[in-house]
Order: structure tokens, then sequence, then C-alpha cells
């Protein structure tokens, strides 16, 4: 596969999406003091990133709202009151997760929503329900993606054939993901490159969505993006659910468009990544989450390891190789 | 450049170096526990870990024996009083620094050493002298090593013009350093490639010693290895200077090769890393590394202002900025 760009110009394709609340919301929860989620709208504003993500669009009838902060079900009015008509060049996007929403109760037309982008979370077997969704954002006038989580348990044929499915559908972008942060950079390249051949022939995007098992995410990130990916996801100092995110502070110091800039996000780090940290919020690379992600398993049970504050970490391996063996 | 090998298989001329201790030193000035030493040393052996760097071969002479621990200065008895006469598979290292050493005095036969192996770190205009000192050790038996260190600040023609030495003198192994962990995947490739030529020409072979102020050690190490590069440096934990350096336990979780063991390393970091963390020696990737890694500066400012407990990192990026621009 031809590279795309080089260390110096920029490629104006690239677009860079904040999932901070909604990969980030699966580490507290969704409860974001107003003022962070504030703050970030207006710093990623600053940083000239492309989408923010607020989180996701579940139903309520499956999730109890009393448990859940109000950015797992991301009402218009609640994004209004952050974003108000948000008459600025950054995007909004919420995800849809496949058995979890119910969309066609809770998403309007886009004319009347401040969400632009609709982003659709799959297994590759639920492909079908996912295709559903996505036709009817499509059709009410919202950006598409879906996600295809998991990748790395599926074997080659049946993604070859997704892929071909999703391919003939109207989604207009379609997402590498590395769910369990187990793919190593030449896998990440191989992955990309077979999406981008679906790209190529039926005029879709590509964007990776990486986690930091293995202090991957930013490597894979870039290098997929050298081969022709456009849509990269980051978090804000990696907070995401267990190993966390691509960091957006990494990405904006590597991309060269001039739009991005670093500083904005180093101070939201300052102001609220520091606090968050200090009150015991946990995310980010540790040994456990290593360990599923070698082991490509999902890491829930990492994220309990860590919770525990346990640090037998040969002890957990032993586990963890006890789990595959059945 | 072709691919050497794949993910599947392993080659047997990989070696891994660990550097716990020499660049561990540069976090707490070497005073490490004789505990730490030798159970490290046990653990590399059940570990499958091909080389142990002790420490530096430090001048007494320049440097004040009460302000370090004994690893500074690597003593032939020092090293005996931990691996007696080493009748194993780990072979012994130490680092020579050009102008820091008194090789003539303190470098014995390698016939009556524990050490194995010397590797001699060097700035690109210090390689006549990083070269008297290799010529000195082979011809005294032992292995020998060039690492030129700063190649990020190097231009093209120099390093060629370096590697051409280099090449023609009787060194065993030359070393890509990434010394302020300011290189991407695609410039390391590059280097490599670069570094893999000279070997081919000149019957040498290459190693990587990667830093991680981009979490880029870990890829950075595994991409050159792909090319055929076949020292690989790691420490446990990542511990070394700033944000430390490719962890051997990621690494240790990528190679293929039976005899590497991943068990004992994580025994270690339960009793030993974690320890050191409570006791608060700090090391490791943040935002402060990144900053200076992306702008392709020495760590030290960013050593200083972790030490510092500050968390300003918009105000430390702009006088990274300011610095660079006298």
């Amino acid at each position: 596969m031809k590279k795309k760009g080089d260390l110096v110009s920029f490629r104006p394709d690239i677009k860079v999406v904040d999932c901070t609340l909604r990969d980030g919301g699966l580490v507290n929860n969704f409860f974001f003091s107003e003022e962070f989620v504030k703050d970030l709208y207006l710093t990623n504003l600053k940083a000239g990133i492309d989408y923010m993500e607020f989180g996701y669009k579940a139903n309520k009838d499956l999730f109890d709202a009393d448990k859940f902060g109000k950015w797992k079900f991301c009402s218009d009015e609640d994004i209004r009151a952050v974003v108000g008509e948000n008459d600025t060049k950054l995007k909004i996007s919420v995800m849809a997760d496949v058995g979890r929403t119910n969309f066609q109760r809770d998403i309007c037309n886009k004319s009347d929503s401040p969400i632009d982008m609709i982003r659709v979370a799959t297994y590759i077997h639920t492909i079908p329900a996912a295709l559903e969704i996505v036709e009817y954002c499509h059709n009410k006038g919202y950006e598409t993606t879906i996600n295809i989580m998991a990748v790395s348990k599926s074997n080659d044929s049946d993604l070859d054939d997704a892929l071909e499915l999703i391919g003939r559908s109207c989604v207009d972008i379609i997402y590498v993901v590395d769910s369990y942060g187990s793919l190593y950079p030449e896998q990440m390249r191989r992955l990309a490159s077979k999406y981008l051949e679906c790209a190529e022939k039926y005029n879709k995007i590509i964007g990776i969505h990486a986690h930091n098992n293995q202090q991957l995410a930013f490597a894979n990130t870039i290098e997929t993006l050298t081969m022709g990916v456009s849509y990269l996801d980051s978090t804000v100092s990696s907070m995401g659910r267990g190993a966390g995110n691509c960091p957006t502070e990494l990405l904006l110091g590597f991309l060269k468009n001039p739009k991005y800039k670093i500083t904005p996000v180093l101070k939201f780090i300052e102001k609220h990544i520091t606090r968050l940290k200090e009150e015991g919020v946990v995310w980010g690379y540790d040994i456990p989450y290593l360990l599923t992600g070698r082991l490509n398993q999902h890491p829930r049970d990492a994220i309990q390891f860590t919770a525990d504050k346990r640090t037998d970490y040969a002890a957990f391996l032993q586990h963890l190789y006890d789990k595959d063996s059945f």
C-alpha cells in the first residue's frame, strides 16, 4: 500500500475525533462535572479538534438513568445546554450501540438536533442490525460510521464478508477498532490495508480507534494514518476504559496541520485531568492491561484487578491462562 | 528493506539486553539494594534474558564515589559478589561513556573479568575516541558495541560518515539510539535501514535503544526488530531516565522464542518495582517528557519539572519553545 503524506506536510482529510466523554465515561459512569464538559468543548474548539463525541445514545428502558451520568444517554437538550446551536467548526457525535439504543424513538431529524454524526458500534455478527441503525440515521440526515469491535477475534473471511456488506451500505466511515489493545503495528497495518481497499472500492472513509494495553495506541494510530486512514479517535490524557486510548496530546504533537493546537489541551489537563487523578479516578496503561491485551482478551478482568488494588501480576496472568484453556 | 521473521516464528539472532540497573540507575543515582540486584540477576536468568547490564564503568577521579551507588562504577569485584563466576547463559555487560571512563586502568583482560560485553556510548563528534575504547576492549577479549547517542540531532551525511568509520572498526554491534524519545516509527525504520545497510556491508550486528517520551519505545523496538535489528534494550517496568525505556514485560510478551518467560519479570515487578514506586522513585511516560521528546530536546528540563511536582504544562511548553528560539 502506498504511503499517504509525509512527516513535513499535512493531509486535509485528517479528522481528529475527541472521545474523552464517551470512552472516558466508561471509567466514571459518565459522571462528569458541568465544568469539565463545558471546558472540554471550549478546549476542543481552541485545539482545532474536528469532532467531539459526547457519549452514548443508550436506551433508558435498558439502563437505569440514576446509575449513570447524562452522557450515557446524550439527549439533544443536554448537548444543547453545552453547545447552544454550536455555530462552530467542531462537529458533535454520539455513539449508538447495537441492541442498546432505541433509535426510532431517541434519534430525531438532523435538522432538529445539535448532533452531526452517529457512530454505530457493532460486533461482526450484528452488522445487519448495525446497518439498520446506520440507514435510519443516514435518512435522518446524519453522517454515520460503523465501528466493528473485537476484530482481533474475527477470522479474515468473516471480516471480508462484513466489509463487503458495509461497503455496499450508505455508511460514510468505517472504523478499524482494536477493542482489546492486542494488535501490533504490523497487524494494524494489515487490517487498515484491508479496510482501505474496501474504502477505495466503495468510496468510504476509514477511521481508527486504538486502545493502549500495550502502549501501542498512538503508534498504531499514526502508522495507519500514514497509510490513508483519516478519522483518528483520541482522548485527553488517554482517558478511557482500562488502559485507555490514543492520547490527544500525543496525536496533536504529531499532526502537522497548523489548525491543531496542543496548548489548550495541556491547559485542560492541568485543570481537570490532574484533579480527576487526585480524586482516584483510575485509567491508563498498567501491567494487567498489557496481559489481557497480549492474550487478546476483554479487559474486564484487568479492570477488576486494578480496582481491587492488587499487584500479584504473576497470579493474574495464570488466571488469564486458565480462562483461555476452557 | 525486506521483512525479517514473522509474528508466529522467532529469530534466534534476537538478544534481549536488560538495562534496568544502568538506565534505571540514572533515576536513583545507582542506589539499588543488594536484594534488588541479586533478584534482578535471578529474574533475568529465569526469564531467558541474554545480557544484563550492571551499570557504568565511570572514572572515580571524575565522579564522587560517595554520591553514587556502586553500579556507577561496576568493579569486577562488585559484579562477582552478585554473579560469582556466572556460569550461566546470561552474559554481563557494562557501559563506558567516552570521556568518563579510565579504560586503561579500569578494564582488565576479559579472561580475568565477569564482564562479557562493553558498550561505548558516544556522540557523533567523539566517535574516534569511542573507537579507541572499543579497540582497547576488543583486544582485551570483550564483545563491544558503539551506541551513537542523539542521532535525532545529527544530519544524514555526518551519520553516513560515522557509520562508515564504525563499520571499518572491530566493533561487533552498532546501536540505533533514540536518546530524546523524539523519533516516530517511520523515522526509526529509516534510521534502522541505514544502520542495517552498514551491518550488511561490514558484517556487524545492529541493536536498538529506545526511550518512551512519546509512548513509542516498544513500538519502535518491535518495528526495527522486524527489519533485522537484533539486540533489543529494555528495562523492567520501563525504569530509566525521564520517560524510561522499552518495557521488558511488553517486549517479552511480543517475542515468540519459548526461552523467554514473562512470569519471572512479573514477580520481580510485584516485589521490587511496586515498592520503589511507593517509595517515591519516579520515572515513566508523562506530559513533560512528551513535550521535550516532541521538540527533540534533552529530557533534563522535564526531569526537573517532574521533580518539582509541577503541573503547569502549558507554561512548560512555552519555556521549551523559548529555549529553542535562542
